[in-house]
């Protein structure tokens, strides 16, 4: 068995990417379908990402001159227009996250085409063009989620754990790139408290709930990987933690020899190093049905 | 997308406040209605704030000239009055918490009335006075709570967590002043172990318990906001905790730039400000019904 | 409001306690009655308390010449006379601490009774003597309990939380001293991963779970107070924690101010104080009946 | 009652293990019988182990010159045949763990027997032997596995906690070495977060997370006794913890006197040391019913 090695472009020590799920107050109202939109603190919690958070984001972005990428529910695109139009002034990446932050393993296959499809048409109708990354809600991509994304011509996923380094999902009918994501650098173990979803983390205070994912990025740098953050407004985009993130990437960037670009690019420049047979690649369907357990 | 800005009065670098909720046993009754009068251990652990952590906590506020806020449920006005006239007597506000912690949510528009009003008269008998501000037991306002502060004439409500400043909730039948409270500075995800109401955190240290709130105090500080300290007398009040907040409390009065207030002194300041555009004004309700699932 | 203050004996700055509630194996046993015998991986959990950390914590305790309490079930006693025999031979006292663990305020009245004098009889048959001092399972004591405990010419309680202070628990039968107990400085939350019981905490390392405590000490040396750790021999007792108890143990006998003894000789002095009005007094029981909620 | 202790060979002073047990994707297809095999996210990031860590795990002791051991279930021997041949090639032992991961206590007699046959049949198959050492999933060894170990002469279990130090399982038809396990030693508190199986922690850093492994190493290590991680490919060896690792090994292996040997040899070096009477002996089995709990 090889370890496998990407070489990054321009002699970058390794690739990153923060990411963000804009999911607002979508997840509450999954929740408590009856009265989810009548319970106002859950409500204020998810809707400070769009209203607060986002434009101290943006603003951070715009001073470091970074694009990077966002996952937003149809649903958001579509409650928050002011938000997603400041996110694509900023010229950053808008990804598939589902509807309403639905749960794909929850639905048949002919719901999940339903909220799969009406999903890229709230992409049409608000930001002007399909997506080309997809991030599943709770991470539950299935395989008729992966064969929904490759009919719809997507360029990669980002919610597998199968590696640190990015690597292909392929599958008979066309392939996607993986942009793996790992609990130790997504922000909800640090501070989520979400009694409403089932979700009670002891949260943690900013440098101590932040520091896990600056270990991890020194070792991705170390060893010429990828690190990636997956967060939330609501939570890593509260000010006394976004003020850490922002010194940490002002102390990044002065290092010249991280390549931080949004999925879309990675994924591309992974795609184009496929040849060199340094990506490794995942067949999939994983499996054709229930492992037999007797 | 602009981010809004405070001016606070007297040049003060930002505003502050730590709220306790006097919850003492109320708890422990309604987790448990037919026998939490019987459980000593619960009864014991919420008695702790009334009998012992408010004669000291009263004690540093004094020391300070701190004048600052509570909330406490209408029974426990009843129950403890011997402390409820030390709050009193040292100048303190007392807010509308409920009338036993229940939760506004799980009560038809009817019995949240009820409630609330048998909350009133009890303020009324024991103080003396209506409270002008409020906090959702569990921090589960509703649009009913909404409807109710305004008809009741509240200036003021904090249970959502929609910013780090305070902002405006108006209505088509008047407005209250927010002023949000957040996880990050609440005690219970830090102290809290109550294995009876289904909440079960793993009790931190003072000191690692505590950091977190001081380091969102020094980033509300840095950035001219607002910090809140969402506490409660049987878990903060303790003794080695208190001690911490103590020495804490010393060094930030050394500073001479920090508007530490009771809540309707920081609310009406706001209300003040709204003519100058700088304070954020949330439309309510958020929904007319629940969000169309499909 | 005044804020109590007791005098202890021969100046000491605080008085301090460690309790062990050596649970061995019963709680695997109650949680499972039909198959706790024969799941092998909680009972060796349990039984590294009698079998491999008494040895140890008696050894110390032996080296520092302290008396200390430990709080042990009638069915642990029958279980582990060795055990036992070693902690009488080292002059410790032995608690009431029911008879398997089992939860007071799960039984009537008459089970309630059968069970304490059950463990009463067990006390007499291993040990010769019946105790003095009681903590109750789970800390559940109820009111049916407090009386069997008077009725029974106890003299102290500890398994409350109402004060940092030793506090006098006085119904119309009589009084019991009470030994507060706090979650601040048991190592349940610390320590404690038992998913058979539905208790699954992120255990911690030995030196971040333990400074808590030691936090907590400096607290009631400073002001004069009472520091008890409610400790289990499987948790606290295991090798790499007790050694650094040790350590600090030796650090605390070189202060020469702290008063360390077993919970009978607090009690017996805190009853010798109450003349002097310096201990706070609770009137038993609480309520006579549900709390009414409407 | 006496403190046992073992002279370890060679003037060691003391003995150490990482064992490793690849559950890979298997948790998943037990935890979800009907679509785990559809579930993306959680084969991800069980099959991590066996593609991505193991190789990374393999090289560092293959660069100490390390032989240690690995728990595989009979299923993932079949899964993942190249990740096993190199675990062989670098002379490793592979011990038994059950054919998928399923929970012994959750079968009858018939069924026990049929699961553990069936992965012998799997070892003998994949690797060409029988293996000699056991550890139960989640550690859930019974009376009637303790007797198929014996029947089938395996030399050592791995799953209790009765000791720090090894001691023996003696039954009237045979005895085992039982290498004992401990949560303070597991990864599974520090690391791990799987909705799917009901297993939430508060994912700890890479730093944080692995110090308690660290402090319980330097215990054994003053004390003489033996040291264990019980560490998982997915948790463990992920690249940020594993480089942390790596570095403490590399610290351990210039001391020159800590024994790191896999559980069989320290199994077989306890066995010869049985005579001399410094080796603990339970009688199992240690209840021949459930204890009457009236």
């Amino acid at each position: 068995m090889t370890i496998p090695k990407i070489e990054w472009p321009n002699g970058a020590k390794c690739a990153a990417a923060i990411t963000f799920d804009m999911d607002a107050d979508s997840l509450i109202h999954v929740a408590r379908p009856s009265d989810g939109h009548d319970r106002l603190y859950p409500i204020s919690m998810g809707q400070y990402g769009p209203k607060v958070a986002l434009p101290r984001i943006l603003e951070t972005y715009r001073k470091f001159g970074l694009k990077q990428s966002f996952f937003v529910p149809g649903w958001c695109l579509e409650q928050y227009p002011e938000t997603i139009e400041a996110i694509l002034n900023g010229g950053h990446e808008i990804g598939h996250h589902g509807y309403i932050h639905e749960d794909p393993t929850a639905h048949g296959a002919a719901e999940q085409r339903y909220w799969f499809e009406r999903t890229l048409e709230s992409h049409l109708r608000v930001t002007g063009k399909k997506p080309i990354g997809y991030r599943a809600p709770v991470y539950n991509v299935n395989q008729a989620v992966i064969d929904l994304l490759i009919e719809h011509e997507f360029q990669y996923d980002s919610s597998l754990m199968g590696d640190d380094l990015p690597y292909i999902l392929d599958t008979p009918d066309g392939s996607l790139v993986e942009l793996p994501v790992h609990w130790g650098t997504d922000d909800w173990p640090a501070f989520a408290h979400y009694d409403e979803i089932g979700y009670m983390m002891p949260v943690r205070g900013p440098s101590a709930g932040l520091a896990p994912f600056w270990e991890e990025f020194e070792a991705q740098y170390e060893t010429g990987g990828f690190w990636i953050g997956i967060w939330h407004p609501f939570l890593t985009g509260r000010t006394a933690r976004w003020r850490q993130v922002e010194a940490w990437l002002e102390g990044i960037m002065e290092r010249d020899d991280v390549w931080f670009a949004p999925l879309h690019e990675i994924s591309a420049y992974i795609r184009s190093q496929t040849e060199t047979g340094s990506v490794r690649v995942d067949q999939l369907p994983y499996y054709n049905g229930p492992v037999a357990l007797r």
